[in-house]
């Protein structure tokens, strides 16, 4: 397709015959300039392609979750399934498109050239290229989770990862458990590093030690937790799992090692899948709240394309929920 | 960006220094030619960038409902979002991104530039503007649902409407139903027609009287049925509601008559509502198998865009499957 140079503020005064200032006045709403002068330099303004953006508008949103290079399918976590059933909805009740970017496409260059007007970005790591690469391109961003490489004017939304830690761990506590161990993650994303954080101020708080398993999402069977639970004159008697497949791992390594949920190990896990209402016992969830999260993105990322005034001036914040089961139900002494 | 040429067989032949039938045995895998001259040719064809496609690949796939025009939002019922949720991951797993359309995109001509390898086009109505559009470009297509306006060497997934329709007509009248009524939809698409006739032939066939009860979304109370389930001496006994607000629609009528579900009432609906489990009673349900059908018509269209030789030579059936509930189980008098 072909350019055409974008008029100046003195191609439009010559067009609709009057000064430039005349025509900043107009445009800008400042100054005093008839209704019939300002509509005619608005009318002058449109014809001649003056505030059309540089490259065309597509009408189209891109999201990616970048947290890991490689080819890991992130709609197969509830949490991203339901951010991005939710975005599409958002987007769409917007006029907008959603195109959603398979993990490994930061692998090849083809998001460089994507037509997008903005991209919504999950859990943005450390050292991102792609945000990289918006970045250069001007590509409007909006992080769901605040990003590893924050610049000032970025936009965000995110859950208050503190406070909603601090209200597990103190369901915890209120339910009889005495020594709480964290599974989290070790990756370059705010949200492990925030969980672990609040975690270990929690602990100094309260005057315990911080036990901190790694979560590997490859340890089905929960083996990971074999240390913490094989002694039983000195195992924790409740895990906080800020990972979604934690709660499986943790009613796995339970069975195996003949402990009672929640009577002898009290079991919370970060999660949107609603299958945790029936496992066995049913398991105490932190729902992210992954629809408010997304529904709150798209319209910043909305807000920010079509500069409509309405862009927040600071990070929104989204709250997380306890939705408590059997698993940490109070201890039996407490009980009936 | 510039176009160069495609080269011809003979270009090839000059290049590698063989004859243009060798060429073209080499590149098909036809006639005799040996190892080192095959692999030449098709070296030499490659650099010369032979088979590639005219505009560059994108390597992403779009997705758009273009049964209703205006703004709706499909992505709101379970069918169309687990659809999308699905295609999502099959797209991701094969390495494409996919963008998913708004409704009311056909209102507009962006989508006719939209940059994609190939479209996936669900419950395409007769006379699809979107679909000319693309066929016009040559993108390639496949439906979900077969097509308004099918041609010969189109591509579909669909379930067999009329075996699945016939299931639900024999498992209510197995349950004791003896007038049974379909709400059917009246829309341009397959799908509508297709339910419909099936009822009529099943009605046919049991010398039984049609009774069509037209779908409307806005009918929360179910006052559509009214005129079927008023008169005591000589109303339905059982409706299979083909759209997933249906089911509901019909509880609400049957407790504004004062009829009790299934004694009175027995209902079945099509729908991918998880919700239905849980309502009074809990509502039988046919699954038409969304994230089947995705993934289905996803690699059918991934086949297609990348000429792999494994593109069906017919439509793909995914089966659909009846999910029974309380809401049409036996009659009283064969209960305890």
């Amino acid at each position: 397709m072909c350019h055409v140079p974008r008029p100046t503020l003195a191609d439009i005064a010559r067009a609709a015959e009057v000064s430039t200032a005349t025509v900043s006045h107009a445009l800008n709403g400042t100054g005093r300039v008839g209704d019939a002068t300002r509509r005619r330099v608005r009318e002058t303004a449109t014809r001649l392609g003056y505030g059309t953006p540089g490259p065309p508008r597509t009408r189209t949103l891109g999201i990616a979750v970048t947290t890991f290079p490689g080819a890991w399918n992130y709609t197969d976590i509830a949490y991203f399934s339901r951010a991005v059933t939710a975005a599409t909805s958002a987007a769409h009740a917007r006029g907008y498109a959603l195109v959603t970017l398979p993990a490994d496409r930061a692998a090849d260059d083809s998001w460089h050239h994507l037509a997008v007007d903005g991209m919504l970005i999950m859990d943005s790591p450390r050292g991102d290229p792609m945000v990289r690469a918006l970045r250069a391109r001007g590509i409007p961003l909006v992080f769901d989770g605040v990003p590893g490489d924050p610049l000032p004017g970025d936009h965000w939304v995110d859950n208050d990862h503190e406070s909603a830690t601090r209200e597990v761990l103190d369901h915890l506590a209120s339910s009889g458990a005495r020594r709480v161990a964290l599974q989290s993650g070790s990756g370059g994303e705010h949200y492990a590093h925030a969980v672990t954080a609040a975690y270990e101020r929690w602990c100094a708080d309260h005057a315990r030690t911080p036990l901190i398993v790694p979560f590997d999402e490859t340890d089905d069977g929960g083996n990971a937790f074999d240390a913490l639970l094989g002694d039983p004159g000195n195992r924790v008697d409740a895990v906080y799992a800020a990972y979604d497949p934690g709660g499986r791992q943790l009613l796995a390594a339970a069975a195996r090692h003949g402990l009672r949920v929640p009577d002898d190990l009290r079991v919370v896990c970060a999660s949107e899948d609603p299958a945790y209402a029936r496992t066995t016992p049913p398991v105490t969830t932190l729902t992210l709240a992954p629809e408010q999260m997304a529904h709150a993105a798209v319209a910043v990322l909305v807000a920010l394309i079509e500069d409509d005034g309405t862009v927040p001036s600071g990070p929104v914040t989204v709250p997380a929920g306890l939705v408590v089961r059997a698993s940490s139900e109070a201890c039996p002494a407490q009980r009936v």
